[in-house]
């Protein structure tokens, strides 16, 4: 599959140069913007999300409180999933709301291309499922990314219910640290 | 039920200047604080906070170590559980000490009223549940609290043993962000 | 045992100054340095890192994608276990790579000894289990070590597999809050 060109020509990592003013303290600042594909599948020998454990007797899935997801998500330069790799998705999702709107996430995305081979951005945040855009919060990183501080921002821009595959768009916003 | 007139006068989200300096390349900073209540049941058909995993042939409880728990704990304004509602507690506790006398706690607060709708904060650490007072760091947040960093401290104010309710002060304090 | 008379004489924290500038809007800052030791068992009556789920049917192994564990090492000065008790090391480990290469951290570092009793380091990372060196981040502390920020360095000094009994050298650096 041919990539989408206008993406490949826009490059993975865009620096967008913001002046923004977050509290009398904060100087104006650059805010380095990342974004970046999720290939996400859930079902199937090769799902890349889980179900590990829940409440017993339950139907474990998302919108079933206390199930925990392990998950190893491909993340691609562009929407196709034959792109350049980027790095991967790892951590786990909890379906925390008792009404199944949100799951709790705890992830590291493990960087293996580009100038940050060996980095990660490490994030903690209540995902809005039902949302069109969920905001995940970048609580750190490591490597180039050490003492990160920033959010993400995660659209499913592709979803094929017969397989339970999305594709899901991740916008990185990071302080300069 | 009635609430309590004096939390109620107080407001829920109290803002105390205070002059600290927690380092000479700190300056005079303003932190900001907010008070609200979790209601956490750990009993019945309409349980809070439920185990989903521990150790094989263990009693799974929260100083049985290995145990998890995922929580969704109703945040509310003052005491009454009928007050107005905040937000939502959500995410994993574990029993995370040999000796019992530690739970690991990775939580969301996911606010849903007054100013803080859609927003989060993002909270990590060891709660020693023996101690009046539980220290637990908030290492983030969304929307609103962006870039958020700071503590809390839970006090339970209020425990009926017949059906393992808590009442649970929480106390955040925030850095200017 | 006797410990380390080398290791003894540096002690336990040792404050490096370093200048250092990660970006043009941060000044030379001193960055904080602190050296201890995991002791950890991963097998028998005795383990201090236990799996408690994982895919149904599969091996539960640190190389198995799915599977959790809960962990509570003890921390000690030197490598000696006899030395001096600096805390414990509580929280999970998740199996997190499909290729089995990663494992997933979310720990508090729980300090009962020196100056620190009452205080906890906030850690979240990739763990890369075969490289020499793991970088894990500092997300954010308790106590004296609010609104910490750094990472740690683990290296695994020695193994008996026998056991599955590591000692780990855990370096911490931290930014001056």
């Amino acid at each position: 599959m041919a990539s989408n060109p206008i993406l490949r020509s826009t490059g993975l990592f865009l620096l967008v140069a913001l002046f923004i003013c977050p509290s009398e303290s904060r100087r104006v600042q650059q805010i380095t913007t990342m974004s970046f594909y999720l290939q996400d599948l859930a079902s199937g020998r090769n799902a890349t999300v889980v179900p590990v454990t829940g409440i017993s007797g339950k139907n474990w899935s998302f919108t079933t409180f206390g199930t925990i997801f392990v998950m190893d998500d491909l993340i691609t330069e562009t929407p196709d999933r034959n792109s350049n790799q980027v790095g991967r998705a790892q951590g786990i999702l909890v379906a925390s709301a008792l009404d199944g709107s949100n799951v709790h996430a705890q992830l590291s995305f493990v960087f293996s291309n580009f100038n940050y081979t060996g980095s990660t951005l490490e994030l903690q945040g209540a995902s809005r499922q039902f949302e069109r855009y969920k905001e995940i919060s970048v609580v750190s990183g490591t490597g180039a990314f050490r003492f990160a501080k920033g959010y993400a921002i995660f659209e499913t821009i592709y979803y094929d219910p017969r397989i339970s595959y999305s594709i899901i768009r991740c916008n990185v916003n990071l302080l300069p640290s």
